[in-house]
């Protein structure tokens, strides 16, 4: 695009445009004690009828196109519309304009994720437990939405979010360190229903404290949630113009795994949930969190991450079936294992004890265990 | 692909394929008049309920294969499949086969724009006014079809075509001077519903005059569509089989901006459209057209186009609900702003009078005023 | 991603990560004598209101990322969601992890081609006639499913393998002299639907007999499948849970074509299938194959493949709705033209004899004949 005038070899596409993926291939029917134990938003094919599953097919195609101007589109492969499967979806599809010229300050325009936990903008390329814990997970199908959003960083401490990531420390990316906008608030891949936008913002910080690195963050966000038609089961109760109250804050504690690492994180707040007593769908108070303790072991050029976290969650999905009731108490025991660069395998042991009621399955708390299996190709 | 025998290096795939795109993040929010100002193919987040919005999300894949194979393939990642939406859906996928080895006579298979009309064939990603008007675009959802075409132009005015576009004169592209051939005629990505295929032709030439170019156009088609069940609202009348003729002719006038330029089509025809008197659908006589007055003002690197847009459509739209009723009136003052070559904004302030009228809604005529906002990235 | 110590430039995505792709573009509707005559997994664009077809846009991501780590990742864009045309959807996606240094034994995970039938396992982009035989391919919608796969080959018979592709002998690419496995059953893209696997397994070797090169094989699968709700008219009987026993085995006869070419297949089985005596879908005795006799001719750099194939099926299609019932006759003959690398053309006359039975047609049988043609580009 750009011929320089001293003789400099003109840029080519495929210089300033990188493609880049991962997949995650996925079995959990081992030493399954319960097939009615499932789960919707952590992974389909849990339970009864689930089998071989792509759980994420990802291509990114990402760069830097000029000095200000940075973008990142990243569709889905493994995306269903209604029983067909395996469609192209959006997941990120974003501009970031650097506001001065060491984008230290920045705007993103688009569809990305929405700053509210840090599990939440962890990649599940780097995650070590399969699903994200529901408590915070909650707050946002897919994690994303459209909008338009502020970050800062300066230029040293997003140096320090990048080499989280690709040194193995399992960080969440750079979302600055103050991080604020607006957003649809229906979630990602979702149409917006009402005239009014929500409104979210976030600190963090990773402090270097002597060999050990911890990022403290609090997050918040507010708006109103429309529960639309297509979720409703038919003779549920719903407010006139199914529009409810959506808000939590959240706190964050992270430690690095030099070697040994902590992630928790705790919300509250209210939204619609189902209640089984009133037939109908209510803004009701909601709460819970997670801790995952884990250890980084190098032995050559593999690395292995054993991990447990214990989660707990009690309240609605917003975008689930009649705002589903929620309460969930979840222990995970697992190994991350990467042999090489490109391949990861996970196995996991989860010991579940989950409630999840809506209009025609009201009284449903399934307890259950079970062994999962990951591969996960990167490239 | 290729080895050559004079010890030059071999082709690799990404010398012979390219990668580019672009994306529009849209507000239309602002300054709004009346929510119930609507218009489904301009922006579906114009009024009630719309929120920040991607418009386009374009990945185009492309290449000169060989010396008379060029390939286009462009999905769009903000595309819907009911209330789904960002998934990847096909614009354009074709082959051009050159018949002569200068590639002057070239034959065109596959999805593509249907040559009719400067502002169909003009990329969205250089037209000022954020939508197409009504007038021509009525003629084809998304512009294209599937179609066997046969473009010619001579080599000088090929490059004059492509200079147009890429010096920043907003031009169509190259669509040959004489364009012919045939297509489906229920427009892109809708299967064919009758045994005959649509005809259609354009000659256009862009002509050097003093230090000004100009490019007058003419063109037309004709053929059968059919208005298929999942377009009727219950209750609606609609002839037996549901076809309709479906024809129209067009003129185009193009000054382009050295630095003042202007844009200005007229097009007449019949096809289908809904008649509230009768409740059924009838071939009905259509007409309308718009002028664009614009400027384009350097400064550095920089550049501005400031324009405005004057429209008029009366007639029917075939591939919307009940072939809806459309009478429009819309003037748009707007300001294209690049501040770079990968980022640009368009400010529009848009007054509109429109009728849009189907069996559901036989009185329906909205007046009012917004301001629209675009942030365009290219990559 | 790779800095070696020796001064050596560091690898770039775009030397381990490449970009392929091919189109087809196809009309069948000359010398048509009877619009009645269809055929759903073949081709939807024969018969009535068909017209000009984009049959597959692939487009292929694919790479050697490590030693032992290769991906491919295969989205189809001439995938249909209802009427929606032209969406983005997987063909292939899957990791192969070579056990041993020289990937002579390979685990592949992931959706991909089960190994049942030589013609399921050659590309589209090689094979001649225009569709696969319905005898074997009415095995697998697509062809492929969910699985974790194991194959074996020695890295000679890889090399060659590989050659009868790249060389223009239409082979059918490397799934190994051994490949066996588990997969969900149910095909390409749909969920599986009970807690069974299918098993699958396939030996195949291409013996070098002179100047000769044969390839006799022999594959066998068996497993549960599932009709689905969305599968079955309104009326038709079917089995407490749909679910039906659903196995084959076929033997395999290859000589490519140095330059006179066979391929004969022949698969016995059984599998659900609409009975028009009883109203009702059974499990029921299924057979058939086909013979494709070729010649390869070149001239300068064109190639010339004059073909005919006769094939004949009796049995159900488990994938299409009530399981429908077929008899199918036909025989084509037809010219493939490769005037250059990248560009193709088929023309072939198929005489074809089939009955296609489901609840709401119980009497259909249908004979005429076809001129088909199609344009395919490689890219």
């Amino acid at each position: 695009q750009k011929d320089s005038a001293a003789g400099q070899k003109p840029s080519k596409w495929f210089d300033k445009i990188s493609i880049r993926g991962y997949m995650q291939v996925r079995y959990n029917r081992l030493l399954e004690t319960n097939p009615q134990l499932k789960c919707d938003q952590c992974d389909r094919s849990i339970g009864e009828d689930g089998g071989l599953f792509v759980r994420r097919m990802r291509v990114i195609i990402f760069g830097q196109v000029s000095e200000r101007v940075y973008f990142y589109v990243q569709p889905d492969f493994a995306s269903s519309v209604g029983t067909t499967q395996h469609i192209g979806q959006i997941r990120d599809m974003y501009i970031d304009l650097g506001l001065d010229k060491k984008n230290e300050y920045r705007l993103r325009l688009g569809q990305s994720k929405i700053p509210f936990g840090f599990e939440n903008m962890q990649s599940s390329q780097n995650r070590m437990p399969l699903d994200r814990a529901d408590a915070l997970n909650s707050a946002l199908s897919n994690e994303r939405d459209l909008a338009a959003l502020f970050y800062w960083a300066p230029r040293k401490i997003r140096d320090r979010f990048s080499e989280l990531v690709s040194e193995g420390y399992k960080g969440s990316g750079d979302y600055g360190v103050v991080g604020f906008g607006v957003f649809n608030g229906q979630t990602a891949n979702r149409p917006e229903q009402n005239d009014q936008l929500h409104v979210v913002g976030r600190v963090a910080y990773p402090f270097a404290v002597g060999n050990q690195i911890i990022e403290p963050a609090l997050q918040a966000y507010t708006g109103r949630y429309v529960v639309t038609a297509d979720q409703l089961s038919a003779g549920v109760k719903v407010r006139p113009g199914g529009e409810y109250t959506d808000e939590r804050v959240a706190a964050t504690f992270v430690l690095y795994p030099r070697p040994f690492g902590i992630h928790a994180e705790y919300n509250v707040g209210r939204g619609p949930e189902f209640n089984p007593v009133t037939d109908s769908i209510e803004t009701r108070r909601l709460e819970g969190g997670y801790v995952t303790l884990h250890y980084m072991l190098k032995a050559g050029k593999q690395f292995f991450f054993p991990f447990v976290r214990g989660q707990y969650y009690s309240g609605g999905k917003k975008f689930e079936t009649d705002a589903r009731s929620y309460t969930v108490r979840d222990l995970e025991i697992g190994l991350e294992w990467q042999p090489m660069k490109n391949f990861e395998f996970v196995a996991e042991y989860m010991i579940s004890d989950r409630r999840f009621e809506d209009f025609r399955k009201q009284h449903n708390r399934q307890r259950g265990n079970l062994l999962r299996l990951q591969a996960q190709l990167n490239f």
